[in-house]
C-alpha cells in the first residue's frame, strides 16, 4: 500500500506564523511536532516510509527533507508549479505505476489533525479493501457536527454493506462548499458528510478516471510517465505542468465518476483550517482560554487563544479574541473572524510588503 | 519665579511601557519628546532653566539629567524615599528659600499633557500674581468635561475678581475622588473643577501652612534647611524622610488651609493617566483608530489604540481595544479597562516576575 501526502498548500490563514517559506504543514501548530510530521507518523503504522510519497513545491522540498529524514529523498515529488489536486494526484499515481506496477494509494492532505489515529487507520484499511474490491474511488466522509460552510459535502446513497468492519455507501452526489441554509439542510437530512479530502483507490483506477474525465491531464501524465527516471524527467514535468489547467480532483473527476463510495467516519477529524479551528482543538482552562506555550496573565478574559512563545502577554477584559505573535508581526483577531486573515495576507501582497509574506 | 516639577511617580498604568526603571514621565508617550521634556519645554518661556527644580527618586536622577541637559544638576532634588506630595513640595520650598530668600513657586506634576500651552502659561502668570497679592495658595481648576471619578474636585466659592485677566475664586471645599453619583452632582452644579494638581504660591506661604498643619514635616524641613549645602545634607535628608508619614499636599494642607483660591481654566489639560486617556488625546483616523508610529493593517476595526513601533500589527474585527507591544511584553486591553493595568503589575509583583516590572 502507498500513501500520498499532498503538501502543496500555503495555509495563508495561519499568518503571521505561516509564511511563503513556511506554510502551515511545516509549522508546529498542533503539537511539538510539525503538522506534516504528525501526518506521516499517523500513517506510518500502516505504510512503510519507502511507500510514503510527498508531493510538494520546489521551495519547500529542502525543509520537508529536514523534517522527515526517514522518507527517501526520491519519495519527495516536486511540482514545478501548483496545479491543484488532480495533477498532484495524477503525478503520484504515475510514479506508483512506474515503481511497482499498480498499488492502492491513500491520498491525504498534509495538514489535518486527527483525534483518534487508531480509528483513522482502521477506516483507511477498510477503504483500501473497498477500493480493491470495487475497483472504485473511495472517499472518507466525516459525520458533520455543525452546518459548516467551509467544507464540501458528500451525499451518501445506498449501502454496499460492511467492508473491513466499516459501512460503505455509494456516493449520490458531491457538493462544493454550500451556503449556510443549504449546509443546514445537509446536516438535518443525516445523509451528508464533510468531504475530508482523503481518498483511497488503486493508482490504475484513478488514472483510468483521469483519462475519461480529464484527457489533457491524462495525456500529460503519459508523457511524464515515459520520462520518469530519465535525464529529461525534470524538464518534461515542468513543460507538462506549465500547460495544465488548475483543477481539483473533486471537480475534475469525483463529481463525474460513477464508481464513487464513501465510508462515514468519526475519528476526531479537524482540518485545522484557521486559528479558530485551532482554538477548537486546543486544551483550554476553565475560562475557555487556550495558551499553547508562553506565559500569559489573563484578567477577566474568556475564550481567548494566545500564541506568544517569547513574550509575556497580559490581557484585560477581552472576550473571544485570538492573539498570535511572531518575531516581526502581531495578529489580534476577533474569534470567528479568522477566515479573514487571508484578507490581511492579500493586503500585504497588494502593498508589496513581501517581508511579511 | 521658580517652577517645581514633581517627578516621583511610577505611572504603573502605562505598563508594559512604564517600568520601575522608566516611569511614565521618562517615556515618549505623547510625542517624540518624553513627557518630562514636554513639561519642561512648556514652562520654559515663563521660567529660566536655572529656576526649574525637579524632585525625583535616586534611581531616575541619571536618566533625568540625560533627558534634560540644560537643567543644572543641582536643580535635580533627590528624595531618598517617596513620601507623597507634601514632603516633595516642602523640600523644594526650603531649597528655594535657601537659594534666594523667597519666591513664587509653580508646582507642576511631571506627566500631564496640555493642548494649549500658551493659555496654560497665561493662567500660571495670573496665578503667580494672585499668589503674591493674596499671600495665598492658588490652585488651577479644570472645567470638567465629564463626571470623572479618577480626579479630585475643587469647589469654587465667591470671586475675588480678575487678576492677570483670569477670574480668581475662593475655594469653598476640596474633595477627594468622588463616586460616580457624586461626581455627576459636582459637574451638574457648575461650581466644581477638576483638581489638576498644579499649585502656585510663595515658598514662604506654603512653608507657613505646612508649619500650621503638618508640624512634624515642618520640623523635619527645618532640619533639612540647616543641612543644605553642608557635607551632611544627603544623610540628613535621608534620616528626615525615613521618619515622615506619606501625606498628600491636598489632604495634609489644602483641605485645612483657609487662604485657598482656584483659577478655573481650560487649556486642553489631560492627566495622561492611562492608555485610555492617551487614546483620548491621540490623533485618530476616521474609524477612531490611533496608531502612534509603526505599521498597522486594521480590518473592520474601530476605536483601537495600537502602539507597536517595531512590529507589524494586523487586527480583524476588533472594537475598542488597546494593544501595546514592547520588547518583552504585550498588552491587549479592552478600552475603558486600562485602569486595571495596575492589577497586572500587582500580579507580576506577587509572582516575583521582576524582569517585567
Amino acid at each position: 500500500m502507498h500513501a500520498v501526502i499532498m503538501a502543496g498548500g500555503r495555509g495563508t490563514r495561519f499568518w503571521p506564523r505561516s509564511r511563503e517559506k513556511k506554510p502551515k504543514h511545516l509549522l508546529d501548530i498542533t503539537s511539538d511536532k510539525t503538522i506534516i510530521q504528525e501526518t506521516v507518523d499517523r500513517i506510518r503504522p500502516l505504510v512503510d516510509p519507502e511507500n510514503i510519497l510527498i508531493v510538494t513545491g520546489a521551495k519547500h522540498a529542502r525543509e520537508l527533507r529536514l523534517q522527515l529524514p526517514d522518507i527517501p529523498e526520491s519519495n519527495i515529488l516536486i511540482e514545478p508549479v501548483g496545479r491543484n489536486t488532480a495533477a498532484c494526484i495524477g503525478l503520484a499515481a504515475v510514479h506508483i505505476m512506474k515503481r511497482i506496477g499498480d498499488d492502492v494509494m491513500i491520498v491525504l492532505p498534509s495538514d489535518h489533525a486527527i483525534g483518534n489515529p487508531k480509528k483513522f487507520r482502521s477506516v483507511l484499511k477498510a477503504a483500501a479493501l473497498a477500493a480493491k474490491k470495487q475497483d472504485g474511488l473511495v472517499t472518507i466522509g466525516i459525520r458533520p457536527s455543525m452546518p459548516h460552510t467551509g467544507f464540501g459535502y458528500l451525499e451518501g446513497g445506498s449501502s454496499i454493506g460492511k467492508i473491513g468492519g466499516e459501512e460503505v455507501l455509494r456516493v449520490r452526489s458531491i457538493r462544493e462548499k454550500p451556503k449556510a441554509t443549504l449546509a443546514a439542510k445537509f446536516v438535518k437530512s443525516g445523509r451528508f458528510y464533510w468531504n475530508s479530502g482523503m481518498f483511497v483507490w488503486k493508482a490504475s483506477t484513478i488514472l483510468e478516471e483521469i483519462r475519461r474525465h480529464l484527457p489533457a491531464l491524462s495525456d500529460g501524465l503519459g508523457t511524464i510517465s515515459d520520462a520518469l527516471g530519465t535525464a529529461l524527467e525534470k524538464r518534461v514535468v515542468a513543460r507538462i505542468y506549465r500547460r495544465q489547467a488548475s483543477v481539483s480532483i473533486d471537480y475534475g473527476v469525483m463529481e463525474k465518476a460513477k464508481n464513487v463510495f464513501v465510508i462515514p467516519a468519526d475519528f476526531g477529524w479537524n482540518d485545522v483550517g484557521s486559528w479558530d479551528a485551532l482554538w477548537d482543538i486546543s486544551a483550554k482552562d476553565s475560562q475557555g482560554n487556550a495558551v499553547p506555550g508562553g506565559f500569559a496573565l489573563l484578567e477577566d478574559t474568556n475564550n481567548a487563544f494566545v500564541y506568544s512563545p517569547s513574550k509575556l502577554v497580559a490581557m484585560i477584559g477581552m472576550k473571544n479574541v485570538i492573539v498570535v505573535e511572531t518575531q516581526d508581526a502581531l495578529l489580534v483577531c476577533k474569534k470567528g473572524r479568522s477566515q479573514d486573515v487571508k484578507k490581511i495576507v492579500d493586503a500585504l501582497e497588494a502593498a508589496k510588503k513581501i517581508q511579511y509574506l
